[in-house]
């Protein structure tokens, strides 16, 4: 049966800027698993409501209903054992959760900062207005002002990424020798940036531009060739 | 042969209080490894020049003799297949290296901050010039004004703890349903907090107190029967 994965887009259908449905897009990509994307505006609650949800991703496989980019992640490594891990153990995935929180409530904040003007720019027209309104709910302020100390928040950022930055120096990926789902985790955010804003988050020399490039070419270039802004 | 670990104490030798050590020694108990102790002040550097270093841990297995606490942790790891394990995979070793480096980041300072006055009332009387010239030093003020922030340290350093604190609301240990490196990873400073200092990093209420209690009790006590200050 069909394994469709509903996804966030922008005015351009093709246009996928979520990090937490490319966290999943790579995930399968590492799991062999084909899929079909179903693309999705933030207004059309609608269409995902049998999933009993009101935000993506939302995986269906066959007659399996997913949300939620950790519980899908845990889900297809369950139900494909035998496809390329991606924690390949308890202790891994427990750890995993712990660079999932950290990236979620340190890393991601920090890039909103800097492309949240450029992330509501990509939108849909029909999106706009309720972008606008619930994310200056959450931030308690302008979208204007939120994304007003840029120099600061990338300072903030480029220092913030040094506990992922002296891991890379050592190995080539947060999971060891080869990638995992920690390092979807991280890519996240960087192609949340690189759909939808110009702004250069790392310099050339930072060993995390230089996994960036690894993790962009992946599976064909999976994330490397999706709409966006050069790295 | 024998197995000895040179761990840094106080006045007191029993008052073992490094947090490079304190992942040593929970290592070993998780790896069902006896080992001596020997006590070790920072300015006895002659007493572990046979190990190339000049800080402790420093483990004597046999004829194999490891220093630095990560390539101590890789190498018991390696010898001791067959014995619990502390990582279990390449995926989940590479993981450890990131908390590893988030730990000394951003939670060591701010535990330093609370607690480094106490420290150093803790140490030898031969080592107290050295320790307060070095670390002011490093710190570049004195012990007393790096120590004079400490309701805005303590703020933050509860803070810094969310992603821990999350994943901990889900899972028992950073590991998953049991202990592995990353637990005796983040349980090191509060050790060398609660071998040094009275200060009350957690409120009883923070999961995170919750799994600090856990891990004191692990391995018939280990971690809470050391010489110390009440949790």
């Amino acid at each position: 049966m069909a394994r469709r994965l509903h996804e966030l887009a922008g005015a351009e259908p093709e246009r996928r800027f979520s990090p937490y449905c490319w966290r999943i897009r790579m995930a399968l990509a590492h799991k062999k698993l084909d899929v079909e994307t179903v693309p999705w505006r933030f207004t059309e609650k609608d269409r995902i409501a049998f999933a009993d949800t009101d935000r993506v991703p939302v995986l269906e496989d066959g007659d399996t209903v997913v949300h939620d980019s950790w519980d899908i992640a845990c889900y297809l490594e369950d139900a494909y054992p035998e496809a390329p891990p991606l924690f390949g153990n308890a202790m891994s995935r427990g750890q995993a959760l712990v660079i999932k929180h950290w990236l979620e409530q340190v890393i991601h904040p920090l890039v909103a900062r800097l492309i949240i003007l450029d992330v509501y720019s990509q939108l849909h027209e029909k999106d706009r207005q309720y972008f606008r309104h619930s994310r200056e709910k959450r931030f308690g302020m302008s979208l204007e002002l939120f994304c007003s100390q840029s120099e600061s928040a990338l300072r903030a950022l480029r220092q913030s990424l040094g506990p992922v930055r002296d891991t890379l120096r050592r190995q080539d990926y947060l999971c060891g020798p080869g990638p995992g789902f920690a390092d979807y985790l991280l890519l996240a955010p960087f192609q949340w940036a690189r759909c939808t804003s110009p702004v250069r988050l790392l310099k050339r020399e930072d060993p995390v531009h230089e996994w960036r490039e690894r993790m962009l070419g992946l599976f064909g270039g999976l994330a490397g060739d999706a709409p966006g802004y050069p790295p």
